[in-house]
């Protein structure tokens, strides 16, 4: 293939780019001088050795910012243990941290569309219910919230997500069967209500009796 | 003025109709028989003498419909007298209505803005604090919903009524004086949170504190 | 039904108008003073008896305004009588004026849906073939123009109208037989090409293929 | 900086990309197999060197795929080399193909901003002039379409070039002088009209003024 279309069909598999921006994208490459192209090259191919993965969260960090051996967030001593926050991706950390949160997170990689047979493929559950297991063990861990966007595939990866950390909530072990570990900790999500913006003409009636069920 | 730009005229009166709708919707009357258009006459000219205002709730109801000289809702021996929603407009509460609420409501007949002078002249401030007192005299208040749109003027609003409620909520007589009537309610405000739909990679930082803070 | 309900139902018969704008439009109408309500009330009542719809064109006017017994356009002396454009709706003559066209009109009330077997229900297609034939008869017509949108549905009634011209536009009467009557005229539609604004990555063949042909 | 900020900065400069999507980009390549990263870092390395801008028409195409040191249009004998049509972009050219154009094109490489003073920085004017004079010597051009969009800025930029191409076209040299050389050509732009799916009654009446004009 032509390194034209070659490199169309690389822009093609990014999120929410169809055909005709990816074209537009070669062509803006094509414009450009030759070092914005090396720069662009050469972060792309270190990309993967100059950052690493956090063992603790799973979001990824540049090597170098990492704190013993762990994100900035997992590895800071300030921060509050006892509240585990599961987020589906990277980006919604940094959204969250300026809310003021100060506990730990832990990111999934995704969330469980309605028909899939095989959740574990689009969300680290094995490692998030490890994870959880071990803060458990520890006696750390008072709370998990479940933090998940409030659309219909976001309640649905909520729900299904519940149900595995309900076992290990009551301090049994749900890999190694019922032998009980001796912590439980409160699973809660994430509280429904009017958001920032919207207008209670046009806000469905779930959301009404959640913001009356909060209201303060 | 000729018939068809006159009555363009009044339409483009009516919320959200620019010139070209309100020009369409003459088109429209045109073209339809003139049994529809005696109808539509018909129904506005009447619409003030059949329809009354609850003197309660200050909700326009259709005449017939009044239970004990008051809408339906606020005419009904089911509803909770205790808890008092102060809504927008009338509107609201058919949508309120579908989330299970059973208190009574107030329609405060519009928002104030931001650079207004006078809110009395957007929102019926002097009913609304005089059904609140003469509420809170019967000792039958426990608390006052100020539930406005999560937005911009909304809040500016919701601001403004809580101020002047304070006084009365803390058993004070604000017009007459600081002579105490004996009774004292809660003022609150509806919840905020994600509202169903919203992804947490573009709630704000305030949505996220407030769906934490009422996390569940 | 009850009065506010019954204008709710007559205002979702507007065009683009649905239940929520309905309920919005009786809620303003029940705020406004009763003047404003009598003067639409009025309005709409005389409506039908202050206007008519010009016998040439078919289009609403303003009675008072009528020259010889016609619109303005139709009774102007001024007008080229040799062109007809053929258009959709009212709105449309207002918009052609601003072009500088100088011709005359007629108002074919609608376009055909595609699915439509009875294309008379949508489309005034016998009075256009009457007043078509007259203005042929009378010799004075050198072309009609089919003016529809350049939309699937204005494609398709164009395609039906051009079809039903054709044996008058030869001089062949289509309702008492194939008597000639003496008189031809060039059936024509609207230019396509770019339209102000469109940008040529965007543009389909067939409107760069058009853009092409008539380039100048 | 550290990796995934500098490679969201990269991607910030690509066109309509903000910073969110910028860094959705880079938590899409970390999720990536190395492999992608290798590919697309590669395919971004090699593509100034795998690709040539064609001398005559200045698009870019795949090396290997010339025709006689051109591109597949420029070289291909069975084009129609009498006229030129001027595109802003190499994007232009796939869409115009599809019409069925079969002349040959040169690709300006933008549009000139209305407030700019130096065409020439965004415009390959000179360029473009050499180009034209070219062909006009070798007496093969009979016209040059100035085939840009339809918008304020497209139009901006084809009153400029029509400018430059004028004394060419009369067949005197604009960079010698009035030198006459011989040849002289029609400069024409793309027809307006109504672009496919556009209403009538929405069309401003420059578009009905010559979709009327260029009626067929």
């Amino acid at each position: 293939m032509n390194p034209i279309e070659r490199l169309t069909d690389l822009f093609k598999e990014f999120p929410g780019i169809g055909p005709r921006q990816a074209r537009r994208f070669v062509q803006f490459l094509l414009s450009q001088q030759p070092g914005f192209r090396g720069d662009l090259s050469e972060a792309i191919k270190h990309l993967g050795t100059e950052t690493a993965q956090c063992k603790s969260c799973l979001r990824w960090y540049a090597k170098g910012s990492e704190h013993n051996g762990l994100c900035s967030i997992c590895g800071s001593s300030s921060r509050d243990k006892s509240i585990l926050f599961l987020v589906e991706k990277d980006a919604d950390i940094e959204n969250i941290e300026q809310s003021g949160f100060r506990g730990l997170y832990f990111v999934l990689g995704g969330t469980i569309p309605l028909a899939s047979e095989a959740p574990e493929k689009h969300v680290r559950l094995r490692e998030m219910l490890k994870r959880v297991e071990a803060d458990a063990a520890k006696l750390q861990l008072t709370e998990v919230i479940v933090g998940l966007s409030a659309t219909t595939e976001g309640d649905h990866t909520r729900l299904i997500i519940q149900e595995k950390l309900r076992p290990i909530s009551e301090g049994l072990n749900p890999v190694k069967g019922s032998e009980p570990h001796g912590a439980s900790f409160k699973i809660s999500s994430l509280g429904r209500g009017l958001s920032t913006g919207s207008e209670l003409e046009y806000a469905d009636p779930d959301t009404i009796a959640s913001a009356l069920s909060s209201r303060q």
